[in-house]
């Protein structure tokens, strides 16, 4: 089941339910008002979008076509965005392009970091910029939604709790990073709005390539019409979803709605390319010296999407400008 | 005004506005279903909550008594928790106790760490500990929830983003603070839920205490029935809330409803007390060579509560005891 979020001038947006094509949806209405909504009583209202899921399917229902400058983030808002570094090549890369040292325990505690959630970016939203030399970036990432966690959940036990999947563009100001980080607290200001692609699936959607907490398909990036990256997004992902839900929940529960992300997908083989402008810096570093490659400009576009293996996009395409703010 | 969050089996709760006195309230059914509600279109909700609070006032509607063990957090779940550590005071006692220098940017640049918001705890919630060797710690910190907040907002307009005020009880995890900050990405599993006051009160309400971006009055934190704080809120706090407001909305905007903290409230002298026991240890290593005083062991009780000029509790209480979760 694909699920989207279309604008209606409402905070949260109308809950739509997609069909597998992409092409038409019909909305959910008389059955949830949002996806908030929808997650915050799933267990009722799952079945109720499945059976218009399957009515769409049938035509047996009126849909419209859908468009997806029409569409909101799938949570425009949420109660939690945490977002993980589950690709150890770019913790490497990236720790190097600033000089600093990739924690000790690097392989066996994972580094997640706590996102503003309030503010989240539609798929074709722009990226607001006001300073071109804060050094703009994108990170190309897959993320879940999550159901109501318990505190201590277990990686074992952690498959139930994932609701959605989509894509985020994890947007980064690298260089305001090193000075926030010194001060000890972690990213503020060097993390902007993040964005997220126009459809959240059901795990059930993505098949046999949803399997041990990883999505193994490849992650295409697109800068300014050609493709940087196109990444696998399934073996170096060294924790899994499930071991990032263990690990967050050790201390707290989360409510239903809360975003879990990957970290930039990353592979070590460099003929995949890149997912974020930083790795391509450093790996020029390391072969000529000095970074070539400049960080996001007023005017550059970034795509980032995912084919399933028939070939068929499966969340939907983040296509973004940035724009000065 | 004093608006509250009363229990209703919902995970928002119900919006109820709550007497001077803190001794009755209505039920502002049929003005917002709840406080996010509220503040999401605060414009068009705030006159009629006012001219519910007069009502009340003049005994034309029918109330009933505040038992605060049935109220939420006014926001039991908020888009954001964006916590600052505006007491310089604290921040350069707790660094020493972990060893670690201030930020050479102490007195320029405000410190603030992105907090979890999806579930935070009412004000007589207790506070779940799995493992006392954890070090749990209270802070009392007074808090503004903000309105929208765009992108680029200055200290000299954020007056008019503060929407209400409060105190919370930002719990920490002292023993997992060290790795987790040495990885470089900020708190998370060393910071659990957070608890909010059963009050949160409009600026006007505070009368003139409330200036500059600070509250002019003492914070008083209670551990197991012995006063070990009284604390002044005013003049210590080296970034004011409108200066705190301005750090975060650099590079984002901020949703409705964004819960922004001060950090623990802390003074120079040491007559005054501490609002953490992470203070009172490095005193103690200061003044003996070693702390002497415990983190919170299940069964202990924390309360934390601010009086006005009046000498009525502003907020109502925080009145937390650590339990086995």
């Amino acid at each position: 089941m694909k699920l989207a979020t279309l604008r209606d001038g409402t905070r949260d947006g109308q809950l739509i339910v997609v069909r597998r094509d992409n092409a038409v949806y019909a909305p959910a209405t008389g059955i949830a008002r949002s996806l908030q909504a929808a997650l915050d009583d799933w267990d009722a209202v799952e079945p109720k979008l499945r059976e218009l899921a399957a009515r769409i399917d049938a035509g047996t229902v009126e849909t419209r076509p859908v468009d997806v400058t029409k569409l909101h983030a799938p949570l425009p808002r949420a109660y939690e965005w945490v977002d993980g570094s589950a690709y150890l090549n770019h913790v490497r890369l990236v720790r190097k392009a600033r000089n600093a040292e990739p924690p000790p325990t690097l392989e066996t505690d994972p580094l997640v970091y706590q996102g503003g959630s309030g503010d989240l970016l539609g798929p074709t939203d722009d990226i607001p910029l006001r300073d071109p030399a804060w050094g703009c970036d994108f990170e190309s990432e897959i993320c879940v939604i999550l159901g109501d966690v318990p505190m201590g959940a277990t990686a074992r036990d952690a498959a139930r709790y994932v609701r959605l999947l989509l894509l985020a563009n994890d947007v980064s100001l690298r260089n305001l990073i090193p000075t926030e980080l010194a001060k000890g607290f972690g990213f503020f200001q060097s993390k902007p709005a993040t964005a997220f692609s126009p459809f959240a699936l059901t795990p059930d959607e993505l098949g046999p390539v949803w399997r041990d907490g990883r999505v193994h398909l490849r992650l295409r990036t697109t800068l300014n019409g050609t493709v940087v990256g196109d990444v696998d997004a399934g073996p170096e992902m060294h924790f899994s979803f499930f071991q990032l839900i263990e690990h967050i929940a050790r201390t707290r529960r989360f409510t239903a709605g809360t975003i879990l992300g990957s970290g930039t997908v990353s592979n070590q083989d460099r003929s995949r390319g890149i997912s974020c402008l930083a790795e391509r810096r450093m790996i020029e570093i390391i072969e000529s010296g000095a970074p070539k490659t400049p960080f996001l400009q007023h005017g550059d576009r970034v795509e980032i999407e995912m084919f399933g293996p028939d070939g068929r996009s499966l969340f939907g395409k983040i296509d973004q400008k940035v724009v000065p703010a």
